[in-house]
């Protein structure tokens, strides 16, 4: 089948960051190591090396890394094989697991108890107070009790927590005895944000869990889950298996991953498509169009009435975010590892001239 | 990480079919078509055409066919989506559910309901068998009521149910009410097979979902699920997500079977593999070692004394399959579509070498 | 051991209405059948007859009926078997399902939907609109459907729907093709409410299933699952059995209803319990203590300052339910069939002193 | 409801031990304290006084104790909270919870493990060469891993496990790092065998969780679950709650094992009716009828020509276990707490006539 026929003038390709297979340096390394005869499972050399090399990137040198397929698929293998039989895990109403992951968490036995955002982000003040309110509560021994936090960085939003704002969560989870997860789906584009100073270090010391994301950021698809202390998840090969997440040829996700962090791709693919992103958000800006809000990483979020929302559809793939009012839409204008500079300088042009 | 380094003398590669990449034809379909934008989750054209053949091929125009990415992960999806929750699933004691799966089913809430296989195959009138006993027994209201039977295609043991065989099965299956669900995790080499007489039509004019097996069939992952009846399985994208099963990039599995299904790739692959095996067998009887099967698809089963088993490690890379006795040990010699006719022929001359 | 030695002056009870055995009524009928010899699990005559007198009561004569234990059992058993893999049930926030059941829906697999309550009442309007955005939500298929509407009848505060009210549910729940399932656990205290217009009559034609609470409404123990539509629930005594909600001697719960709706003892018990809780109530407002809600039924909510209730916790077991300020809390009175006129009396007088 | 008119002729009731009520002296203590008013949950005192009972009588003065409501609730409760997700529960394949249980120990998400049976027991042999088998296996990480053995005592035969092979298999557990737990569902009649010789505190010194069953041993319903180390099952009571089987009343277990653990109560049901057990077993043998074991508690298994069953049938309730050959069929009589000395003696006579 050749798609090229049947769609002759390509829409300028910024409506998400999943939309293309990888980047040309990861698909280089299948290439090369295609016909290969490896072990199955992950327990091959590249899945080896790919494993060092996360723990230097994130100077944890005993930590444990596993390799997972995709998002939905981490998220709730992880949190299932945290969680105890009595807990549930708190996280943003806006979250990826209490909203987009049709019921995972649920029917991985545990419920989600959501606390209200604010720009994708939930506070450390709140999650205390929920805590302590947990355990104020006289019933508390009739209710399910919050066994971690899960957070994502950057948010469902484009938007990032800061080191002090990561920080104090993690203080207060420490606290009480909970676990901390961070969902890093798009990590790369927090990491090569200039408003970031959160790195890979940072989320092995504060965190329990987090998990560094492929499929939006230039694999062509994979997870890699990194766990410091790796006492955590006993049987945790045994629970991926179970869950139906362990891929056969696991050296499939080493040989991407193990290029990722090969001579800096992995910041290389996050600043390339940040930098594009602010080149498109100031472009807006200049434009005169407010922002939805003001994004960090690989979003850009303008408010655009519909007729102008109506024009730009005729020539650029976009997402609809949200109406904003009777007249007008908040769109979601994404970069990526696949977004050139082709593309960046038309949409703009293409912005200009709605925008007259 | 270069591995050619740390293996300057490779290991004559059968210990199994999914060691290696993906066939070069998928490959390069990957390399063509990766930098394309499309929608994400399976709602491709690439997916779409993929689904048009396989429904071509199986002669079942109205199927649903959903692309899943690992053999367990489809197993227990399916199982899962399929039964309704006062059921259990019959299986071989050496199916692939009920040993190696980590206890995927029953972590979605099944039992699985063991029979004796003979050479990995359970017969139609076990299963009758097992229903009617079930429905004598006065405490059945109390116990697991069988609600669908799972076979593979070929067995883990490389053996085929005939046509005979398998509509036996169906009939039972009909006549009680049960699903009937065919693991096709190895099916292109049961369909090369001379021996076999089930074709992909028979599979969907007999069953209610099979699986057409990709990742060891030279796709690098992905599985084909056909649902002849697609009233079968309600909101069953819903599902997959919720068992983390959704690829996000659904294209990838789109374009590999859309490549397996052009031009006859899935025959050819499963008909090299097969004629490789066969050679490999008559080679092995013509050096006088029993079989512990006679194979009739890409698995070959000799037993060998430990002293040969020793002298033929040192070169090749086969699979234990079980001790034979205190001298003598079975092993598994499996070949794929990556295997090549140069490999065969050395090892068949380290077999004349090893039993001279 | 006899507790009266250690409790010389017992204080007046009206902390909750499960804080006794059972209506001497009931206790007669265990008495007189103890030592008879029935079959179990609830295949019994008493059994029979109990469900016969129920089916009569609600007017619903194809009904199927079934008795369990308690009331979360009985929750989480019925939404796991009615609700479909990929379907969550909709609740007021304030609903024992989304509260106090220590994730018992949750462990069955299910999210629960929540929508902001008013006393602990959910509008038909609110569900309509849950169900229309979900519908145009681009990608709904990416998240928990709703399956079922679960209310309570009195809610958790004791408050009503009236006919009008549980009609417009209903309305909205057929057209959407959505469960609506009814919590009875207190149901005696909503059918003697002078302020009540729905009957058992209306529940089993506006509802799909709704239970008629024993637990707190005389029996020991036990909860009658009423199915006006038999054919909804299949192998539903299996999955009882499964859930671990089949009482071996079934009939001690046949003997407990069958006693209850004869002679109208279950309408009495309503009845008494409401009219004491009438004049608690009245009472306190003429003490010139603000309610925190105008109870129709068995809960009384008056607010004290925090003196006050020191004062009245010396003397009656009361419930805190919460904090109105910093000096004043709400608290509840509930009224059973345990409850005596003379302890009503004291209660008032005492009510009077304090607020002197 | 009468039953009285519509049973004229009464069978002789020996079908089972959980056909009647309960023993006349729990219910005198229900009585008793019907209308007293406790804290609900097994907050009481009764409660507080029934576990100080359960731990003298077991030895195990450190031992948490909770009371639940039937065994198949006890079962899966436990086991779902005893076992880590990577694990399953080995038993015998006519164990309880392999057979009769609906599914579920599976429905929580664990398989079970089963080993072949010998009148209803498994050997500590066979155990430890299920694990060192399961250890030895190259593809043990893709497998269940057993994490508990589940034994009954007596077994469903009526059979007992001597102190021997009881210490042998808690020993190969604690060696392997598996759970020991006892199903007591017939616990008295265990306890009161002249052939047991394994006390309570054997029990609770050899196992990590047991059972002392109430239901068929005189309580009108409940299960005391002994657990001799409390930190093994943290948050146990929440997770009850999640199971559907905390009882809301719970003083109600309370006041009925307080009862039974009062005076040898507990012990004088078992006594009374193991002995009744073999004076009928006496008869048998007597009349030169074959039993299919030989039983040492309070289950009777003599293997009858199909006429003498029809004969016996007339005026007898007993239960058929299993058809011996074409004209024989083996059937289970059961003594109780609730068998009379007259109905013996009845049925023993009854037993001559037809044998005559």
């Amino acid at each position: 089948m050749s798609k090229s026929e049947n769609t002759p003038t390509p829409l300028l390709p910024f409506s998400s960051d999943y939309m293309e297979g990888c980047h040309p340096a990861v698909l280089t390394s299948l290439i090369r190591t295609n016909l290969e005869h490896t072990f199955g499972y992950g327990t091959d050399e590249y899945t080896a090396s790919a494993k060092e090399k996360i723990r230097l990137a994130a100077a944890c040198p005993d930590a444990d890394v596993f390799f997972l397929v995709g998002g939905t698929q981490t998220n709730s293998t992880v949190i299932r094989c945290l969680l105890r039989l009595w807990q549930g895990v708190i996280a943003a109403d806006t979250g990826h697991i209490a909203t987009h992951e049709a019921g995972a968490i649920e029917a991985g036995g545990h419920k989600v108890l959501t606390l209200p955002h604010s720009l994708g982000k939930i506070r450390a003040e709140a999650v205390d107070r929920y805590v302590n309110d947990f355990l104020a509560d006289g019933n508390h021994a009739h209710m399910v009790a919050p066994g971690m936090v899960y957070i994502s960085q950057p948010t469902e939003f484009g938007t990032l927590y800061s080191l002090k704002e990561l920080t104090a969560i993690s203080d207060v989870c420490r606290r009480h005895g909970l676990f901390l997860y961070v969902d890093g789906a798009r990590l790369a584009y927090a990491l090569a944000s200039p408003m970031n100073d959160v790195t890979l270090a940072d989320l092995a010391r504060l965190t329990d869990v987090f998990y560094i994301g492929g499929t939006k950021c230039g694999a062509m698809f994979g997870e890699a889950v990194v766990i410091p202390d790796p006492s955590l998840l006993p049987h945790f090969f045994t629970l991926i298996k179970q869950c139906g997440a362990l891929l056969a040829k696991g050296r499939l996700l080493g040989v991407q991953f193990d290029t990722l962090f090969t001579d800096g791709l992995y910041e290389k693919i996050g600043s390339d498509a940040v930098g594009y992103a602010a080149r498109i958000q100031d472009a807006v800006k200049a434009c005169g169009w407010p922002l939805y809000l003001d994004s960090p990483t690989n979003q850009v979020f303008p408010v655009l009435t519909d007729d102008e929302l109506c024009a730009l559809e005729k020539e650029a793939d976009v997402s609809f975010w949200e109406k904003a009012d009777e007249g007008h839409t908040v769109i979601r204008i994404a970069t990526s590892w696949a977004t050139t500079e082709a593309d960046v300088e038309k949409l703009i042009a293409l912005l200009k001239t709605i925008r007259k």
